[in-house]
């Protein structure tokens, strides 16, 4: 069958998931940095088509947490470390999805599909 | 509205995308590479929940026009340069996506949605 | 033989640049958002060590000009958007290194290089 | 004070470390898609100039034990599951580079620096 306009706004959603975790994961973080990453995080997905908002929070208590496990006094990006919600407008279909963690996996979800 | 099936399978062949392509975007390619690249991109999205099959072509002959134009021996891939397809399963949904140049941009795109 | 104090230096200045650039190549960047790009990068990479300094410059012009000819509002970062400068110091060997465009290369390159 | 030769070739040296580790940082990774991510990592960073020979051994030891003590049946490429090594020639300097673990840290070094 072919895809609906839901279909196409869930679709539109993943794709700005997989780029920001993709992209991002992997940078060099520490509390001091934090708050500019997060914001280019934002701002750049905010580019993609469709895409009307996007929240990132990296958690700076767990930041802390790993630092004080380990050598270095920086990080690599993981889920671990961010609390994200992304929304989507696509032809009158509104989608809110997230992504957090859930136990040891960062999980990805649709939270609202809102049909046109 | 909460999301449906449909819907879920929709975005988790968008998380896919955007995983492909930001993770590997940038990477140094040529000819002599792109068949290992190719075979690595399939292999590591394959490895994400529900993602059956994941077929990635690199367009020998567009690398090849790419470095023609320019100095270095190699480039860095982007969309211009890849075909792909995903067909992704999610309790009884099936979705079909795909990656192809729409003009001058990587467009992604549904192709199927079969619904459970 | 076994590396001198410079050749380390040397080294580290090349691992942040190479860190730098494929960290964030690919990135969706438009002239609204290149600015907390920028400062981004420049903040994740200061994190690593022995790194006493990074400057990145988006080029808005470059980027207006690439958004021009084509048809999406964004497009994704390239060497051809950035110019990048990057400090090292390292048990008192100081390096400076830039990134700028050499014709159609990025080339990243030592500027000087002073030994303790 | 200029750059020498060896000064250059150290520089390049960490160019391909710091890109090589930051292009595949975050890669979806299992036992079953290690080998093929290690071969793209080697031939996608020989593109670059002056690299000579890279060598990437994925470590699946170390990978099952990360997927016995998580939930996900992968996971993702971090500096813990790779060995590195990178020759660069560059104007009759050699210099050979390892990346390994250093406790918890994913260290990149100089093992060998040959003067022309």
């Amino acid at each position: 069958m072919d895809p609906t306009t839901p279909d196409t706004a869930c679709f539109e959603a993943g794709i700005k998931f997989g780029s920001l975790y993709h992209q991002f994961a992997g940078t060099p973080v520490s509390p001091d940095s934090s708050a500019s990453l997060a914001r280019a995080m934002e701002e750049s997905i905010e580019n993609q088509p469709f895409c009307t908002d996007v929240t990132v929070e990296i958690r700076d208590d767990e930041l802390e947490a790993a630092l004080a496990a380990q050598s270095a006094e920086y990080t690599e990006l993981t889920g671990r470390f961010i609390d994200v919600e992304i929304v989507i407008d696509y032809e009158g279909a509104t989608v809110v999805a997230s992504m957090a963690m859930d136990g040891d996996y960062p999980r990805m979800q649709l939270d609202r599909v809102e049909r046109p």
